[in-house]
């Protein structure tokens, strides 16, 4: 399981155009044990977006224990705002993407007139009041099984834009909205365009029922403008059985 | 009502070696209304210590409202982890750091065997698991009005070393250890000192009266070493019966 803060990185992904979480791991397990491996992960966030709990997979040859691997992939991440939190062994089927159950993610917006300062870079700041209650209302017309076309980004490589969303929830905590979504996967982008969606309904600019519309509509100029990066939170990850989180 | 990361800054205080937050907020003011004033700051905050809630006083000529002058301070400390939260009008005899009442601050440790990522700046990590319900008990010997020597920075400029703490409390959020320590004025270091000792106590190294014994001995020797700055917070000021804060 792997925290990071994704301020500065391309995202999760490998990319030629600067420094990805997925370079500083492999990185890190070459400098370790010598082997280059490549590191699967169950969310390939994009750029600026940051992790709680992300779970990746590697193989090596090194016969080692899960606190070692921990401990040396942590020293070897120093200065870089990613860290291990656990490490252990997996069953040979296990892939920490396609084996995925369910992911959560939280969005995080400071709603205030002032911009944030301590959560510079870590939420979307939202100057104008926002009404999490009718946010909150919208949301349940999005829960449950599907066609998520209206948000879905035009680069989204999924095979079809059907997903069964298992919880969406706004709720404020004092000056932050925070937005959790629950789903077996998500379309690319989905959370940020669901979220720049409820902003509209939050400031009163659109209707409860309004989101209902975007919906049906399965056209991605019907909803709101895709929420900032710096907002989004992969929260945790399970697998059956094992969720490999402690 | 000021809030700042303080990474990267020496300080509240202007100094020849480095950006403060004060010089910061001075600047802003200056490029708003032309004006060079001093910014007198409740909480003279150290290098890396950070703020919910610091409360500030400045005088201007200007004419002006108290949200174009908040408006118009954030606009020019864009990128500097500065936010003016709210400004206000004060009476003439106020005074952000001499009529405070009640000053509240907050340390958070990471407590786990990886470092922080999320974090990181923002919290001291300690790796040791930490037994919070002895480390409150202890805590516990230090509220009231006592001589805080043992607990005080050498550098430090109050007339007295007596003071007295209103309250002091430990309390763990899953991995996270928050210390909250209010007072109507600290010593120099005085929680920094007193986080250091209660770590100690947490992890097992010293009793809960052992912490009675270094109050006692008056002495800084006697006590733990200082925690560092990156985990402090200043929370909030407290002002008779105008809090200035909304």
């Amino acid at each position: 399981m792997v925290e990071y803060d994704g301020t500065g990185y391309v995202g999760w992904q490998r990319q030629k155009n600067g420094p990805s979480i997925q370079q500083s791991l492999e990185e890190a397990i070459y400098r370790f044990c010598g082997e280059n491996v490549i590191v699967y992960g169950a969310g390939r966030t994009d750029a600026g977006v940051h992790a709680f709990g992300q779970v990746a997979h590697f193989d090596i040859q090194r016969s080692t224990d899960r606190s070692t691997v921990r401990d040396a992939l942590n020293a070897h991440l120093r200065g870089k705002s990613i860290a291990v939190l656990e490490a252990t062994q997996a069953p040979k089927s296990f892939n920490a993407r396609t084996s995925a159950r369910e992911r959560t993610y939280e969005y995080r917006i400071v709603n205030r007139r002032a911009p944030p300062a301590l959560y510079a870079g870590r939420a979307w700041h939202v100057g104008a009041y926002l009404n999490t209650e009718s946010m909150n209302e919208a949301a349940q017309q999005l829960v449950g099984e599907h066609d998520f076309t209206s948000f879905r980004a035009s680069q989204c490589q999924s095979l079809s834009p059907v997903k069964t969303l298992d919880l969406l929830e706004v709720r404020r905590d004092d000056e932050q909205v925070l937005i959790t979504a629950r789903a077996r996967s998500f379309l690319h982008h989905q959370v940020r365009n669901i979220v720049g969606t409820l902003e509209r309904v939050g400031v009163g600019k659109w209707t409860v029922s309004d989101v209902g519309t975007v919906l049906a509509a399965r056209d991605r100029r019907a909803a709101g403008p895709t929420a900032p990066a710096d907002g989004l939170y992969l929260v945790s990850v399970k697998y059956g059985v094992d969720t490999l989180q402690t």
